[in-house]
């Protein structure tokens, strides 16, 4: 199953792994400034998750105010969970402002498999170029249309000029040139609500300190899913893991990022 | 203090703690879709707790999309907690949908108690034939004009026509026909914000798997109780307790149900 | 570096210790309602610990019924983040209602420094008599248009006729006559979001039973302090950080107050 290329691949894989590591440097030393345009049940797990990684979150919605917060920030999160007017005339202005501003921003949208004139918005938004798209297997097939596998992901990260970061028992990323796995992560992911939004505030957290795109979410998915395991370890039930996965994105170092990212480059 | 009948009585309490485990087993093995329309403190512990118990939740508010959520759920939680504007909106759509689907619904009437006009709009909403009424007893006297009692918990629900589930020291269910008494639970549930309306949405879900809406309530609040206890023995403090209690929603077993419920029917 | 009075200011100091704990019985048999007009981040955080703290919280924003929730509580706290319409409006109702009522309030301007109309509103908003100022250097910075000293700080509560509780590595309380400085905290606690909008909510319920605003913010600002420390000592990172907070304000008593706090008087 060597592809001719293998050696170069895996070479860059342990590259991304090597970045990533020091992007969470970076990242903490620069403590950057992220906005969250996100669902109220998920604004608290979002905000200590972000603080924890070593973030500044903020997540005012008022129309009269955002602008200028996202003015402000360092990257932008868009996530579509309760979304409301307040919520639509907040994206408008904060999407417009980070743009305007050259800010990366992240589009999340949660449950777009629920109700087509969601998924329709989230279809309008893509039109305005977040750098990335983090999502589940469900919301990537009411976007695409269909299933996402390694080639779907891929050619709608091409087609769509964005980096896919799609959230599943192994991550798929792909911005349409190169394409990787990540293994890592644990069921009780999955049993927390706002965990996959949080999730996505890392990948703006992280492409704020980080150009490529592609790069800045890969590490951000590796991180999420190493910490998700060093959580695991401690973890009684989903309670307690939410808990010990604050703690694990506080204490998360490089070294124990190097040991146990699980990423594979697919070409 | 035996009375007539106390020996069919105790069987049926058997047969309900019974029937308990195996809806529990049940509600695990369908993951029901619980959408709730709750307040802004308690979205996130109940969104746990519904994860941790097995159901699927949704908290979506807004007006052009709640219809459709509720109409792809199987049960509905309307809390009355931080009711404003818009969750009166979302309700009457959400309620209408779900008479329309005949999904079974659940009525929390948040502090009732301190503002007449909310206990005014909550006894409208009784009319839209809520399956069950969770509530506590400062609400219970809000809405009947009386403190609780077994009788009047009993005339309340048959003259209302649904099952009522009054919490307190020990919880009091009743739906006109059969009464019952659940001693499970621990003082430090108090001391946990939502922890009441995370037990409405576990009534709900319950009723999402249970179409005896007596069964299913008193299920619910044996549950809670149980896992409440559970909780209790590893935490140090109300914060300790929260995170425990989704642990134990999670990790409860038929047999620790068996052995540790506290039910009693009334007659 | 002894002043003249220091004899006497050590023994004030040691006064304001001992009220501290007195505060907390009183506080816990009282059990005060404290109305909280506060952030969607913090409004469950800010619950939790109120609750664990001994008091009784309320959340209601909707403009129908805010005046009262206000008039049946024993204080009323508001806090400026995610600041937007609805919010503003509730607390045009909330304050009036407090100031017609004759209850203490106290403001949190949260992130007055990001954006200038938002600390011109908390201008506007001092006008009204807030009892207490809870914030940060930077907000303080933003208000007063000048870095915080304990001069400065002293110099605005004087001017604007409040206590005012600026929270950093030490504490700073003032009222324009008395001046102090509380010692105790830790560095998780800025790590932990909505932990300044706690605290503030903490002052309010002691301000329920304390009518000397300087000796209220004081024992809210030692209490949160040494409630911290504790907490720090179990943590393994800002996760269990912020359940263990809530547990030791849960279990905070006077004898470790006594032991613990650091105050110290100015003048």
């Amino acid at each position: 199953m060597q592809h001719p290329h293998a050696a170069s691949r895996d070479q860059y894989a342990t590259g991304v792994t090597a970045a990533t590591a020091s992007l969470l440097k970076r990242l903490r030393a620069k403590a950057p400034r992220v906005h969250c345009v996100t669902n109220a049940v998920a604004q608290n797990f979002t905000a200590n998750a972000l603080l924890a990684f070593g973030a500044v979150p903020s997540m005012t919605l008022s129309g009269e105010e955002i602008g200028e917060f996202v003015a402000s920030s360092d990257a932008l999160l868009v996530n579509l969970g309760t979304f409301d007017r307040e919520r639509r005339e907040a994206t408008a202005i904060a999407v417009d402002s980070a743009v305007r501003h050259g800010l990366p921003w992240v589009l999340d949208p949660v449950f777009v498999d629920r109700v087509p004139q969601r998924a329709a918005y989230a279809r309008d938004l893509i039109f305005l170029a977040p750098k990335a798209l983090r999502l589940n297997a469900a919301e990537f097939g009411a976007l695409a249309g269909e299933k996402p596998s390694r080639e779907k992901v891929a050619a709608y990260a091409r087609a769509h000029n964005l980096t896919v970061g799609l959230s599943g028992e192994i991550d798929l990323i792909a911005d349409g040139e190169r394409a990787a796995a990540v293994g890592n992560g644990h069921p009780l992911m999955a049993k927390v609500t706002a965990m996959g939004c949080a999730a996505s505030a890392l990948v703006a957290a992280c492409l704020a300190v980080e150009p490529d795109a592609f790069i800045g979410t890969a590490a951000a998915m590796i991180m999420t899913g190493v910490a998700g395991e060093m959580a695991a370890a401690r973890a009684q039930g989903p309670g307690s893991f939410a808990s010990a996965m604050i703690d694990a994105l506080y204490t998360l170092d490089e070294q124990t990022l190097v040991d146990h990212a699980k990423f594979e480059m697919h070409r």
